[in-house]
Order: C-alpha cells, then sequence, then structure tokens
C-alpha cells in the first residue's frame, strides 16, 4: 500500500481554484496533495526581440519557490544571484508544453508570462505547474478574446502533466509525492493533451534503469491520469473549456 | 473622503491566518486590505559567522514580491541576478524591528528566518510585514517553548507597524493604500511596542518637506493604528500572547 | 562627558572646501571630526529612461568608501561584485533629500550625479554626505545658471543633516562620533531644510525602543544641528548662497 | 531522402579517438558526422560536501561549445557571467546518464569530473557527449584500476545516447544532423544502456505532439543507433571493455 | 642543458594546421611543443558602439583556456561567473597586437573576433595564441578580399610572438614551456612584426629583477625565435603572404 | 614644446605627502602634475589560501578610480558588478612591482594590503601608484619593525615606476599626461629599482610599432626619471630610506 493509502493508479485530491490573485489576466491555485502552486498570467503587449515583427506571439514561463515550500528551508535564488539549472529546466519545460497547445500566430505581437511559484512542495510541482498554468492561460486568452483583442481563439486543445515513477516494492505508481519520489527508481513526466497526444516526455533513472515493458506500464499510468487533471480543468473552466474545444489548430 | 471610503484615522480590514503553511515553524497570511503577505518563520540551529560562540541567537529576514503581486508585472530578482535596494532596505528593516522586541540571549545559537513573500500589493507591504512576522516569529518560538528547547520566553513586548502620509487635499491619513501613497507628499512607516515605545521611525518627503505640527499628528495617528493591530495580534495568538507579556526584557 | 570632550548639544569641527577636485562641475571636501567626504557633482545631458521627453531633470547620488577609510579594512564591492544593503540605503537617502529642496522642472533634460566617497570614516558619513553634497550640487547648478543653461536657479532651499542619539549615562546627543554610535541604543537621522521643515527623519533603536518624550528631545537637537550647519554653507557659498533663497519652489 | 542522403534509420560516420590529450585521465575526441566533442575525465580525490564521509563517489558533468563550433559565433557564458539554461539541462543530463551505469560505492571518495567541449556543432552535441563520455570515464576507471586504487571495476554496463526525432515528410528519423533538427517536429533523446534499458528519455514536441504509435517508432529507432554505437565504443575499448562486462551492479 | 634537450636559443617544434574547423571564416590549431591553442577568426559585420559611423574595423580577441588543458583541472570561468585578471590581460594583448599590423579604415565598420581556446597548455599559450591567431585571420581577410568585399588588403605586415626568460643556471632561453616557465627569474613576451619592429614588449621579473645587459640579451633571442615562426606563417599561407606583403600601411 | 611647457625629458612637478589618512599603517598622497593618488598599505595578520604554513607573508594591491577622477564620469565597478580588465591589468602589475623589492620570507604570515584610489586623473595613474604605494608600504613596514613584530627590515631596495612614449612630433618622451598620453604612438610603463635593475617594462604600440633604436632610447629616459623619483622618496621616507638601504636581499 502507498505511503497515503492511495492506490497505484491514484491521483491525489486535486483543487484548483481560479481568480485567486487580483492583478494578473490569469489567475490560479492548483493544490495537488499537499502541494500548492500559485499559476499567474500576464499578457505584455510585445514579443521578445528574436520574434518581432512577424506578427506572432510568445509564451513564456518562470518558476520558483518559497524559501520554506519544502521541509527545510532553501536559500533564495535572487540572494545567491542565479537561477539554479533545476529551475531553469522546469522553467523552459512549462513554456514549451504551453506553447504546443496555442496557436502562436492568433496571438498577435504579445507575450504570456507564465509564473509557477510554489507556496508548499510536496512532490510533483512542475506537473502541478503546468496543469494550473493551462487554466491561468486559458482564462489570460479568455480575456482577450471577450474585449475582441484576438479574433480567434489561439488555444486549440487541453493540457495536462503528471509524474508516474517505478517503487522498487510496488512497481509502476501515479503521481508521486515527496516521500515517494524519493525512494523512487525512476520518474518520469507526462504531459499530454486533451486528444491523448504527447507533448513532452521526461523518463530518468537516477542511478537505475527501466525496460521496455516497464516504460509501457508507465506511459499508460500517465495517460489516464492527465485524462482525470482534463477532466477538472474542463470543470472550472465552464465555458471557457467550449472555446478551447473550438480552437483552430495551426497547420 | 478617502478613496475607499474610510476616515483619515481608519484602518483597511485586517485578517491574520495562523498556520498558513505546513513546513514553517511559524505560518502566517496577513491580509491588509488588498495586501497580502505571506510570513513565515525558520529556526535553524546555527548563527551567522559573527556570532558564533557568544551563545546568543539571531533574528534575520528577507522580503520578495511575486512578480504579479503588483498591476504591473516585475521582474524577478533572481533573474535580474541581484536584489534591488528597496528589498535590501526592507529586509533590514524587518529584521531590526523584530530583533528590538526579543531577548537574544535567551533563544541561544538559533538563526530565525524570516521570510515575507508578499502575493498581492496594495500599499503597505512592508509594515504589513512586521506585523504579520511578529505573530509567526511567536509562534515559532512558542513551539520551541512547547518542547522546552528554551528556558524562557525570549519575546518581551508586542511589535507592529503601520504607515501615516500627508494627503494634499486629506491632510494626515492612516494605513495609506497603494493609490493614496503614490498620490502622498510624506510617506512615514512607524513601528512601536505593545507598550507604546518606538522602535522604527522612517518619514519621507519626496520632493515635499513637512513641518513640526505635521510630524506631531502623523506620529499620533500611527501609534493610534499600531494599538489596534496589536490587539488582533493578542487575539489570534491567543494563550501565547500571555507569554509574551511574561518576556523577560534585557537588561 | 562625551568622549573627546563635546557638550551633549556640541558638534564636532566641520571644515567645507570647495572646488577640491578639477574635473567635476561641483567638488567639496566636508570635514566633520574625523569624518571626510569627497562629494562630487557631474551634470549628465540626459535623464534616466523612466523620465525622457518629460523635460524635467533628475538627481541621483552613489556612496562608498576607500577599503581603509576605517580602523578595519574593508573589502571592496567592486571585488565582491555587488553593493551592499547598507550603500543602497545611504545612496537613496541622499538623492532623495537633494531632491526635495529641488525644482526638477527647472533643471531640464538632464542628471545630476553626486557621487559621496568617503575617504575616512568616524561616524557620520550619511549626513556629511548630505550636507556636503548640497554646496557640491548648488555650485554645480551655480555653474549651469552662469552660462545660461537653465533661467530659474533650480534650488529653493538650503539642505544639512546631522545625526542625535540616546546614550544610556549621557541621555541624549548631537552629531555623534564613531564610538558613541557603536554604543548608542537609539540613533537617529534627520534631515532639514533652510526653513526648518524636515526632509526626512530616520530614527532606529536597535535591539532598543524610545519613548515620545526622547524623540522630541533629539527632534530638537537635531533642529538646531542642522541649523548651525547651515550656516556654515552659507559662508562657503558666498554670492551663490543668495541664489538659493531667491530659487523658486515648485507649486 | 535525406539531406546528406542517409536512410531513415542510418547513423552518421562515427569516430572515436581516444588518448586524445596528455594531461586527462581519460580523454577522448567523438566524431559524429560534423560534430566534433573533446570528452575529458578527470579524478579528484574527493567529494562534494553532501557526500562527506559516506566513502562513495560522484560523477558530475560540464558542458560547452567554443564561440564558434556554430555557424553563427555565440557568446562565451564566460564572459555574459552566467552558464544558460541550455547548457545546465545538458550537463545535469549527462551526469545524471553517466552515474547510472557506475556503482559508486566502488569508486570510493572520489569525484569524477566530465568536460564535453563542442569544438564543432551540427546537431546531436548532447547525445555524442554522452557516448564519448562514457569512453573517457570508462578510460580513467581503467587507470585506476590498473595501479590498484580500486579493487573491483566500478563500471557494470555500456551506456550510449542517440537522438531520433519526426520529420513531416519522411517520417520518423535516427541522428539528425543540424538541418534536420531545425526542421523536425519532435525531438527525441535517448540514452540506453548495453543490455537494452532505458536511462533516459527525453521527448518533446516543440509546438507540435506525437501520438503513441510515434512513439513506438520513435524508441525502436533509437535502440538500434544506440546498439551500433555501443559496439564501437566495445571496439576502441580493447580489453577495457570486458572489464565493463564484469563490472559488479549494486543492488 | 634544457629539460627537453633544446639549445638556449632553439624553439619547440611548431605546427601550423589550417581550415581546422568548418564554421569560422579562419581558423587554425597551432601546436607548440606541448602547447595547443585553436585560434578562430569570425567576422561581424558591425563594429562596437564607440567606432560607429567612423567607416572602419574593430578587431577584439577572447582567450580560454578547457578545463583540463591543464596538469590540474581548472574551474571553468563561466561557472566562476568572472573572467580572471589573467585572461583578461591576455585577450587585452591580442587584440592590440593584432591591430597594430592591420590598417582598420580598410576593413570597413566590420568586427573580426579572434577566438584563441587553449586545448593542452604547456607554457606559452598567450604567444603561440598570437602566431597562431595571425594566420586565423589572415585566412579571414583573404576571403573577404577574394568576394571583393574589402578593395585592399588591409594587413601589412606579419606578426608572431614568442616568450624569452632567465634561467638562473642556463642564463636567457628561448621559448619557454611549463616547467621552465615556473622556474624562471624573468619572463618576457615578445610581440614583433615581419620587419623587425616591436609591437609589444612585457618584461616582468616576478620577485626578481634584471639588469640592462640581461635585457638586450633577451631582446635578441626573441628576435630571432620570431624571425623562425613568421617564416612557418609565410608557408602554411602560401599565396597569402604575398598578399601581406603588399598590404597598404595606414600613414 | 610640450603641451605644459616642459622639456622632453622632464618629469612633472611630484609631491608626496605621507602620514595623509589615520587608520592605514602607511598612508600616502602622491600628487604627479594633477594626477592625484591615495596609497594605503594595510597590514592583515595571515595570508591567503595558498601561502599558508610556509612562514612568508604576501602583498597584493588594489585600484580603482573615483568616478569623477576623469573629465567624463565613469560607472562605478561596483555598480557595473564587474572589475575591469583594465583594472585587473593594473592592480596585478602593483602587487608584482613591489613583491620584487620585499623579502617575504622576512614578513612573517601577513599580507600587506595596498589600496591605490585615484581622486584625480591625468595620466600616469598606473606608475604614480607604484611610486606611491612603495612609500606606503615602507612606512608600514617601518611600524611592524619599530614594535619589533619583525626582526629584519624587509624592504631591500627603493622602487618607483614612471612611463614614457613616442610623439610623432616631439618623439620620445617622459612622463606622459592625459593629452600626450592619448596622442601618443607607443607608451612604455617603466618599473626600476634603486640600483638600476628593470623589474617591469610593459611596452605597447596601439597600432603602431617601434624600433630597436628607439627602444633603447625610452629606456634610457625612463631610467632617469625613476632615479630622479627615487630621490624623492627618500626625502620623505627620512630615516625609514636608511633601513631600505640595509634590507638583506633574499637569496
Amino acid at each position: 500500500m502507498r505511503v497515503d493509502g492511495r492506490k497505484n493508479d491514484e491521483l491525489r485530491p486535486i483543487h484548483i481554484e481560479t481568480n485567486y490573485l487580483k492583478h494578473p489576466e490569469g489567475s490560479v491555485l492548483i493544490t495537488v496533495g499537499d502541494t500548492k502552486v500559485i499559476c499567474n498570467a500576464s499578457i505584455e503587449d510585445r514579443v521578445p526581440p528574436f520574434l518581432r515583427g512577424q506578427g506572432k506571439g510568445w509564451i513564456t514561463a518562470e518558476y520558483a519557490m518559497l524559501p520554506r515550500a519544502t521541509e527545510q528551508r532553501n536559500i533564495r535564488e535572487s540572494t545567491k544571484g542565479k537561477v539554479s539549472g533545476r529551475t531553469m529546466e522546469i522553467q523552459r519545460l512549462i513554456g514549451r508544453a504551453l506553447r504546443s497547445v496555442v496557436n502562436l500566430e492568433l496571438v498577435g505581437e504579445r507575450t504570456i508570462w507564465i509564473d509557477c511559484d510554489v507556496i508548499q512542495a510536496d512532490g510533483g510541482t512542475r506537473t502541478a505547474s503546468i496543469s494550473g498554468s493551462f487554466v491561468a492561460m486559458t482564462i489570460a486568452f479568455g480575456k482577450l478574446f471577450e474585449k475582441k483583442a484576438i479574433k480567434e481563439f489561439p488555444i486549440h486543445d487541453f493540457l495536462a502533466a503528471t509524474s508516474v515513477g517505478i517503487d522498487s516494492e510496488l512497481g509502476e505508481i501515479l503521481d508521486l509525492n515527496y516521500i515517494e519520489d524519493s525512494k523512487a527508481n525512476v520518474d518520469m513526466n507526462i504531459v499530454m493533451t486533451g486528444n491523448g497526444e504527447f507533448v513532452e516526455l521526461q523518463g530518468t533513472g537516477e542511478e537505475a534503469t527501466f525496460s521496455g515493458g516497464q516504460l509501457q506500464e508507465l506511459l499508460s499510468l500517465g495517460e489516464q491520469g492527465v485524462k482525470e487533471i482534463i477532466e477538472m480543468q474542463k470543470a472550472v473552466l465552464g465555458a471557457l473549456a467550449d472555446k478551447v474545444l473550438e480552437g483552430v489548430k495551426v497547420k
């Protein structure tokens, strides 16, 4: 049995609170078990230099943790004067994932800034960030659409993420919390769309390896988990969920 | 009349939620109007180099804002690679203020880290940080005391802060929100103890000055505001509030 | 009796040498007891980005110490690769204080850079920097005025600063030297104008507090000290002092 | 047909030159098509702080490019003063991959530093770095073993990496060069061991997605490519290749 | 006798391989004994801000070592986050030396970036960098000239460098390797042109001094060494060597 | 005729004021024409890590300019967050030069910190720094010797520096001021000892070269200039000058 009593293919309780803060165009507090992440989407009316004059938009993400989001206090990256490799890896992942379901041509010369700030960490902060940011981004695009700043809705599919892993005793498990993650031999993050396509797959055996058979089992668990999360996204997005389904995919 | 309908000597609604996050020894979410600050207190079992071997403790504070705590998104200080002058000024102020009501000899060789993270800003973030951090710190010391890691309670008085300022039309006003702060000619932060003594006084006329008479009026408004906040601190601290009143002051 | 034989309300000997270095538009060496600060004012014909196109000027200050200005050698901030919180606090204070007596509209799109470099430190370096910089800035504006680059003299009042504090044995004292500052329970910097208005008030009880009565006594001592320093500024400025008195205050 | 005339499942010509430089304990120049990477392994007789006193070793990697390894000159990261997110991601990947086939307990308190310096880049620099570093590391361990500094050979399996991707016209292809990589919709790096287990799987759809069926095809191509590279590693390692096969896996 | 059997006035074996890498406009691997430096010349179609609009070009150099170019592994400067004083001194020297034989007016508004990357170090890396960079730069200018981007060949003389020094037992010696350099009392780098003029002379007695007579002997040795290296440059440059001799010197 | 009316072999007026500041063990203000440098020597009772436990001392130098030492205001290196290549080159030169006349074995495990702060610049700041620092260092060693912290005087010769250069019209000239330096084709810094030996020779033709004959003329001018400066050092050092002459040279 898992440390918190879950079955191997069971997600932790997930809650997505929308309109969490007042300033951002989209603001979400996503709670996955004891992991809590504030996901804010901000719209800036210009794009980075490498995209200027092309008429298309950009989506970029930043990720951070409060110093005491964790069991032991961490030194702030602002105090250290640099952003760690882990942080950079995560923010590049979040940005890439979100861009995969957005038609950037329809966004116009705008940058969508996604800020994921983990206020409490208990494993799975990067996948929670992706699942929450998708909702924040959708709300932000909803506001642009409502005031007719964009003509067509630029999101063409749902997007969510979860983690899977291999425990030496329990085998393949879904949505690892911090204790499970620390013990796991293999850890894999899976980002998928509403129509069941893969966007990103990052499987790592830290001082361990995994076979082709184990990989298939992990993929299947992940797919099921992402589907459940996307149902929750649809529920909190309400009418906006329909907009996503109508989104025009870039060809 | 003030922009939000308050009287000149009226505080904004204040709410102090304790045990906000699960990891920190003391964790508080303080809400002052639309300003929201997470104040966490962490206990580390060692002191900075300059204090080692003296048997006394230390209290230090860090302050940051989420990028979208504000109307316009701010660049993260970790991304910039350095902490701004404003941030340093504020964290030095918070640390200094808290140390003034703590008998560091009774703390033992421990550092209390105070982390103030503003998740939503609407003026008065530094004074809210002080008022909230006092509660978080008191709870953290309460835990140390409960498990008998310290023999005497090291806090010997309450501590809270508020801002006062001069509006060219309304005159002296208490607890300025962001709009009021932007318009004010003079802005003063006042930190006081439960017995009505001053701990810190920072009055600034940005491209303006103030007379001795105006100063007296500001001091009087601030004193009243701090008193009200301390009453709220007592209410949320419950039995711990009594500990503070029994605290032994260093001679 | 004070450590250097002064009365409680007695300033240290002050000397202001003008035209100290040849390149700056205004250059002053101010000596306050054993504290020596070179204050240079430079005029740059453009303003920072946030002010461009508004037709008004800006005043900004930088502050540093020679490594061996102090009893113990300090590491250079250029070697450390970053400016300390203390330095940033001081330079923000100096800039703010000077701006309070200048009508920036009359300056045109120019930046006045104030550089305060402490070559010998014995307490009160930030207040000496303000008192000295005021003279350097006035001389620099005098040159602009003389060559008719500005039409009206932009300074509308004198400005000086001093420190006051509370010694546990002597009570309230004026213009603390380094030894006195190290022992003081309370330390307050007071910046005032020629007409007796406050510009900045920064009172701090490091691990101590102060009562309302003590505050009034400190304010009174500070006011007297600033008045005496302004008389010296007038003496060294000569004819330029009259220009200051004719300066047009911004409404 | 592919841009350089290869079949979809065909690797570029690979050459592994051992003992390339004289100072490092293991030194390899790996050439994969026009991609050239110097892989050096250095042995340091101590471990990072988090491992001290545990009697086990550590493997860490650094990765860089010469400024003109690329078509356009890149700014040096030393000049920029910071290492990019891409670089950090790659060096974390290389270190993690190598550690997966080494029994760190057998290494003793030593750090193996892997330096991968790309002197010419034409796609696949990170996978070439892994394949080349494995050889450099094996040679370095060979020297430790020869002089009996370690008793048992710590590597327990071969390790190599390659990339696979999806081209919109050609479909799934193996070992992408720079032009192919720029056009690919999906890019996946696969790190595998000699016995056919996965170590790391990083599949990314940049503004695109991929189906389960495509994933299976990519995995199959990658597995075949890695097998071929491992045969080349065996050839250049000679007698040391047998040591790897005898390596004792940690249980 | 010298440690490697050379006579006092004997250079180490030198090899200059041209067209070493495919991307740079000029690419050379220079080998001087066991010292190996990749010298790449890149052409950028703009100049630094201080030269814009003047119609002339610029030449600038960067220098680095692979971490394991040396006996002991060095920490990367990108990891340290700053370039060392030694590196800056060397890159300023290389740039200055190359500019002395180039008529920048004939280059047009272009920057020639010289990158010297030491892959193996055994003394004399900075002088080898100069001798090798001259060849790389000449090749790059040859390409500009060939496609008629410049009308006249901008290099007007050959340029090479070597080191000389004083050994306490052997006296004055030419082209010091690492062991000799470590023992030498005096170390001098000499940069000269094809017509025997000095470009740069840097003689240093680290905890030692040298007489006028010793100086003359060092200059004579250096002159001879540089002459020999220039002959090798001519040999590898072939027809381009004639272009250099036709170069028009700026008056 | 030279711009300031001097003859080609004439130094500018030089003044060396000792005991300039009160805290440093040795403090000098050296004035060379309009160039003014504060040279402070500080004694620290420990050595850098690479020398620990060897019983010998170390001398290191730092160099900086006030922002407005120059005609145009320069940005502080502390603000830029890094020390420039030029500054590093100069501070390495000063330290190396001073170490050449000191027997570090006699210093004991102490570091002598030399701080050269240019308060006004008009050419020749690095050579003035060396000439002034020698005096400051001698005074500092004098204090160590007086209180018997060292047994033998560790300085064994005088040391001074000057610049020479070639003007296209005037030919070889001594001690260039800023205007002359800007126009000169060749610039050479010469550091010599009291007994006429060379310590450092740095000759540079920026976009120019110089012949063997010109070099001899420059060396002769420099030697004469250094001799005159050493006479001034002797005059201000008084009795300490005799100590230098008695100093025991390391063998």
